[in-house]
């Protein structure tokens, strides 16, 4: 058995505690969280503590608060040599207080409180600062995940901005399209199985490949009569944008 | 049965050929094609003719040619009084020759010839000039589609932008996310989960409560750090525009 704690109480924490608290092979230890009441649902109340100096003995502390306390984190931490890892996309392994033996943990998915994850399917990205301590976070990786991979912190920051691209900028096209349906009066449910259909298509195909509409086939007056309709100042310029930068495809502009 | 006529041979010709063949109460009678290679795979060779003069008699006839071309092909047709359809998503109906009874039977998915696609889940938006004309498309519609909506010419336009940002656009987020994948040598796969689970989000929960990353929390320093680890120039334009039109949220800047 490996005991873990877990260090905040946000969407990653709390999926983590969901799942790890679920496994044969670990034992939740603890877990500290600055109010206890947000996560009684989750984990017996006596393995909640509200105060860092009172966390016990672990193989592995999961570091999950955001990026800006990680490193103020583990300084408070009041024991060194033991094998502490944060879970952040962006954040650099020594961000972490260098007296503990440092990692990452990094799932690379999205998390909503109102949405389960199948974590089976979620990657893992694993990075050690001690090669032996690499064993020990893939151990864990592999009894919540099939899809563990090991990444650098330089490739984790690759990652991390191509996510954006692909999750949170993704997202706001999806809220874009929502806004110009309702200006219309149209349902947005009759694009979502488009949007289902666009993201299956990249699973097995390539994205230039499976690109169409009227800015890969240079399509003028199409693009014009877009532009035209278009009401809301941020979609015009985004539409134009990117219609450029297919119409470049990579090229400089 | 209904005798429908297909006239075209692109993407959504083949697929509409494809599907109408299985059903039971569709008779294709006949495909236009300017070539009669293209189709004989998915169509007897004797059904298939090159000249738009011969078009026997049919119920309905699907104009699925590209938007450029619907208005000179509905003038060659030789009949009137018939209904003839285009499936154009940005065709107005009066795009087609008034001599016939005009309708657009729009089928709202994205088609590759390399994937098939499960018509069923297809939305179809029908529009019909003369009001009686409706059950017929409906009809056929129904018989391939559980996804039937009445679509004016107007809300079709709003469909076809909409389209083109959770689509079109979104496919070239996910082909800059490649690039930068590969350009710092890290496997594209691992995004992949990512992907498929931001669409699915959009299924049941709203993208405006979803929507999470940097530019959503406001963080400046990650923002920066995103910008100067961008080498191209497309991909640092595309960030800061989405950033902001995250940021201030649909008010206009």
């Amino acid at each position: 058995m490996i005991r873990i704690t877990i260090i905040g109480s946000g969407n990653v924490a709390q999926h983590l505690i969901k799942i790890f608290s679920k496994s044969e092979t670990i034992e939740m230890v603890q877990v500290f969280s600055r109010k206890k009441k947000g996560l009684t649902h989750l984990v017996d109340s006596d393995k909640i503590t509200t105060n860092l100096l009172d966390l016990k003995e672990a193989d592995l502390y999961i570091i999950a608060v955001s990026d800006a306390v990680i490193g103020a984190v583990s300084e408070q931490l009041n024991f060194q040599n033991r094998l502490v890892v944060h879970t952040s996309g962006t954040a650099p392994l020594d961000t972490l207080d260098a007296k503990n033996r440092r990692g990452v943990f990094y799932p690379l998915q999205t998390f909503s409180k109102n949405k389960s994850v199948n974590f089976f399917k979620v990657p893992l990205c694993l990075e050690t600062e001690k090669e032996q301590d690499y064993a020990t976070l893939e151990f864990v990786a592999k009894s919540i995940s099939n899809s563990v991979f090991s990444i650098s912190s330089e490739q984790r920051k690759a990652l991390h901005v191509a996510a954006v691209f692909v999750n949170n900028f993704t997202n706001h096209l999806y809220q874009i399209g929502q806004e110009i349906c309702e200006e219309h009066q149209v349902s947005f449910e009759i694009l979502k199985p488009l949007i289902q259909e666009t993201a299956k298509k990249i699973r097995f195909l390539n994205s230039v490949d499976v690109q169409t509409g009227p800015a890969k086939r240079n399509d003028s007056s199409t693009i014009a009569a877009h532009l035209n309709y278009l009401t809301q100042e941020n979609q015009k310029k985004i539409y134009k944008l990117i219609t450029q930068s297919i119409q470049d495809n990579g090229k400089t502009f």
